[in-house]
């Protein structure tokens, strides 16, 4: 059973509600002696925290962590870390309002619906700032593998569709990555980007977003075929982050439009080395690492918190409507960048452990 | 950890090669004192089984199979009941020309990368044959769920997509599914997929296709957030079956496109009951069922193994080219409806139990 | 996978060092619903903390617990109850003398042979000061099976073994128990006792212990068998616990010299209801509880930190002496109570979960 | 959850009832290229088996085991071995005269309350007929624990308690051990045990038993505090071995009389070589290997069906009494020794596994 727990060797359990006092995680598994500084963490939480830009959240949250356990001298002892992030500027007033009604799209609706309770402030445990959480959990898997298997691996998240505007792949820039608010990867997209969504912020609207992963020095047979697959993990894994529809495996969805001869991806033997023709497959067969960069993709629909009316019930099932106020993100798939990351990451490490146990 | 087990509570476990004596699998935690028959169980075998159509695979396997226990006078019993099915037409000899070299796409080659020994015969473990097994579980899942929840348990599959060929979803009609080779909903895209997919096979190629999954009379309130949501549980559910690239949760990838009022599925009370006004979310919000039919869909990719040439390498990592002859789908996302709908059904079951342990 | 994690529905997760900043645990899979508050856990924190007598360690802690999510309102929302208690009062000063030399008896030696570091502090996270997060964790169980099933649940332990000195368990009081420093049940054990304990750590040593548990009003049918067996799963839980090495379910080892007729519990049904004329068999019978009270005892070692001079080695593989100062209970055994009686309500309310998922 | 699944990364799954057509088990997670015959299994399956001596059941079970899957050529291919044995001799009419009666102190009643259903016949899943299963996995870990660690690796049980009877451990012989039929070690015992066991079954009774197991050449560092201590994992491995009462690790239950000088195990470095004065630990210390040897004991009550009458009631909650014919064993505990040796070789290399994947 894994309610709050993700991971089987290296595992993380997180906990908190948005408006409660402090969110945090406990990482389980984590191999021994490895360095790790609260500076490793921290890198990552504030490229997820929200209040950076006018694209995001207006909630001011430094989101600095405070490990408790777990960390000697400045080594990992193997034993849980502890993390804790406090809360400092929620708003609960906000959610006055609302705390009787159900945002259609969100997840107000079935936890009431699950539980008989729910912490309506702030959206509770339904709220995306849990996935503070993982970013932290998911910094402490990339230095392990970091430490592990060394500096060539690497993974890279970018924002390649934003609502109803794409971008050029060939154009990817890590560089550009890094300086943008939106995590594109194509500066030619940046100017249009930036008009398109004041303008559905200002119209009181929100839009949906893709990401694409990209994980390179992953080590070949990662991934524990059937029921551990590498992609059903990654896949479980990217699903799992609030609002995600659709996880895509390299070519993904569209691999139903190949043919046989299209989506293979050749094979050849160059100066003793493996190289591929094509990675339709995301680096992924069988559910193993093939040792070409893995690819991973996935949507995430427009936030459900806007300021448009829409039609909805109350928790008497009275119809009603509801127009939702306060800090909400107009495309909280900019944010699922370091998040998306922060999964594959902690996927990968797990992996690559539970292969070290069964065929190291 | 879960190698070739899936599943919390109702779990089974696989084993067995497409080229052994036999495949089966061990289904554990089922409800005691249900009413089961092989005659439950073999329905669905036959809707996978190959060798029934010229579109499918010439294997003849009859794929009965045989209860060993965990059912006693016609009932579960609530102990584990085992379940054999013996492989009568393997032809290994078919694999002998290839047993050195690796498929372009196919897990043959990461299969070795990872455990440095295969089965070669007939793609031994990686081979899709084992889905049979899940098959199997499926219908015992769907049984149990009928009893438990009653006949409006329903769970259906059709491809929407085959190859480079759509259909008209609004002509959707289960009894045309039924009846046709193709598990086509739309009884107006018959005669092209007919044509289309012999020119894909006497081209020597095959094709990818797109499932959807649509499960109707789910109570409301199952799933577990955070890490056993129930669109994290099928999405790994559904990617762990053979060749899968793509999942997608209602609107899935295409959710991206849309506006904050596009995607919210407004929710009104008519006459007492809560109605949405459109289904974006594929019946899950916040990873827990809402009451609306959960919809889920899958890209299969194009068969690995074609008959024209493909550069690969062989296990001494020389440059060579490969031409698989024997029996293969020209489309294996046709045979893959009763597999989706299969672990959809043990998802849904699973997390029914889950729901009542915590919940109920 | 479950280093730092306890159950399988009903889950709770440890983290701490005995002189890190604080320790703590996250409850997960709790039902929803539940009222519950500080005080409900206090109780029993109170009941295991250290310096409250002159007959264990006079650390001063005072335990208070904090909840820090998945309450709202006083009621448990079924989401992660995490709570963290703060250590106040460590003495790392103390620690310094045998940093570098291993305890005889104590996991000194294996945490460092395992992990290649350890934090010495208070012996890290090998203290027994991770027993209050189970302790924590044991109020919420027992409160929950006090609403599930009614205030009939009820579980008790004593110690009935001290050293070398027994008690006379007919005179089983639990007033008894709930006033003396040593768990005892048998009023007239007291006296000596006490004078035992003290000449004990007057000589500068240490003595082992043996603890009872009774739990009453458990409902038939708990338990899975084969592999989660409700003994299976008690035992697991208590050899769990620090310094403990028996378990004994029922007649336990001594089941071994009673013969077919002495060993088997007769059953009758009296006015209807089904009484047992024996329970040599604690309330189990194929790992499914019978209706009786199970009864469960374990024995803790001597504690391993004595003043005594011990021969060992240091950390470089030298050898050495040592002798242990600094604040350690005489028995650790006497603390043992209350946390033999929160994991066996743990593994309670977990079964009782689980047996509602498959069987409910 | 793992209601039939046993292990972490060396799992099995055990299935069948005593009369149904078979019996089996599927390993998973077995390191991958390790030779594999039946042989390895079959010496462990004929040891185990009944029908040997007059001193255990006559049923005539030849045991013979067949692999289904996850061996090629000879080597595992790291996919699920599925392992199968065919009940041959079962004799379900014995069964008929007490279908509606519970005998004492067995699972009968509790299965029955449990599930509302149970197969009557050789007592269905309740038998002890699964360790057959269990033999056959341990056999397993074993050959894979002498492939990974070398020959130096070693298991072996004995009785050295049989009803009353005790024996001298020190003349511990483990040529004796193979020789005569109640594993006893100590040569001089065996005249005695012949006469009382044959006595006890000339009375229509039954008796007990104390196994010991004593594990050489074990790695140090084994075990994962604090849920999954090694000797958390030994505890639970043995309690859900049929009829064990009580498990002792090391000294066990007496450790609670002994002081701390006397229980401490000194350490000594001679000649470079960590020694250790004592083994009361039983070669686990804080849960983790201590590289002792690892030192296991556990108690299995007296059969319960045996042929003098006992009081009970039947299926309808009225009075009778039972008295059980049919080919029982007089004292289960003797055949228990080679599933004690398989449970904690499963138990071992799991956790080898398991410290690889984190710390190796």
């Amino acid at each position: 059973m894994s309610f709050n727990t993700f991971g089987k060797i290296f595992r993380f359990t997180t906990w908190g509600e948005s408006h409660g006092p402090a969110i945090g995680c406990v990482v389980d598994g984590c191999p021994p002696n490895i360095p790790l500084s609260i500076k490793d963490i921290q890198i990552d939480m504030d490229r997820r925290r929200p209040g950076k830009s006018k694209f995001t959240s207006q909630r001011k949250e430094s989101d600095k962590v405070e490990i408790l356990s777990g960390v000697f001298q400045g080594k990992t002892t193997g034993t849980p870390i502890s993390m804790i992030i406090y809360n400092k500027d929620a708003k609960s007033r906000d959610y006055e309002t609302i705390k009787n009604k159900f945002r259609p799209g969100h997840a107000d609706y079935t936890y009431f619906l699950k539980y008989g309770i729910r912490d309506y402030r702030g959206g509770g445990r339904q709220s995306a700032r849990e996935t503070a959480s993982r970013v932290a959990a998911g910094a402490i898997a990339k230095t392990v593998l970091n430490k592990l298997i060394g500096k060539k691996f690497k993974v890279t998240g970018a924002v390649i569709q934003l609502g109803v505007l794409g971008c050029n792949k060939k154009n990817w820039n890590e560089k550009v990555i890094r300086k943008n608010p939106f995590f594109c990867p194509d500066k030619k997209s940046l100017k249009l980007w930036e008009k398109y969504l004041l303008a559905v912020r200002k119209a009181g609207s929100s839009c949906g977003a893709i990401i694409e992963l990209r994980a390179s020095g992953v080590p070949t047979g990662l991934g524990a075929p059937i029921y551990s697959k590498l992609d059903s993990d990654i896949a479980s894994a990217l699903m799992s982050i609030n609002a995600v529809k659709g996880v895509n495996i390299g070519t993904g969805m569209s691999s139903a439009f190949l043919n046989g001869e299209g989506n293979s991806d050749e094979i050849r033997s160059i100066k003793g080395k493996v190289k591929f023709k094509s990675n339709n497959a995301g680096g992924i067969l069988g559910g193993i690492s093939s040792g070409q960069d893995i690819i991973a993709s996935f949507a995430v629909k427009p936030t459900s918190s806007i300021l448009n009316p829409r039609e909805t019930i109350n928790k008497t099932g009275r119809n009603t409507k509801i127009s939702v106020r306060g800090r909400h993100d107009p495309c909280v798939g900019i944010r699922a960048v370091p998040i998306g990351e922060a999964m594959i990451s902690c996927v990968l490490l797990d992996h690559y452990l539970m292969h070290k146990a069964q065929c190291g």
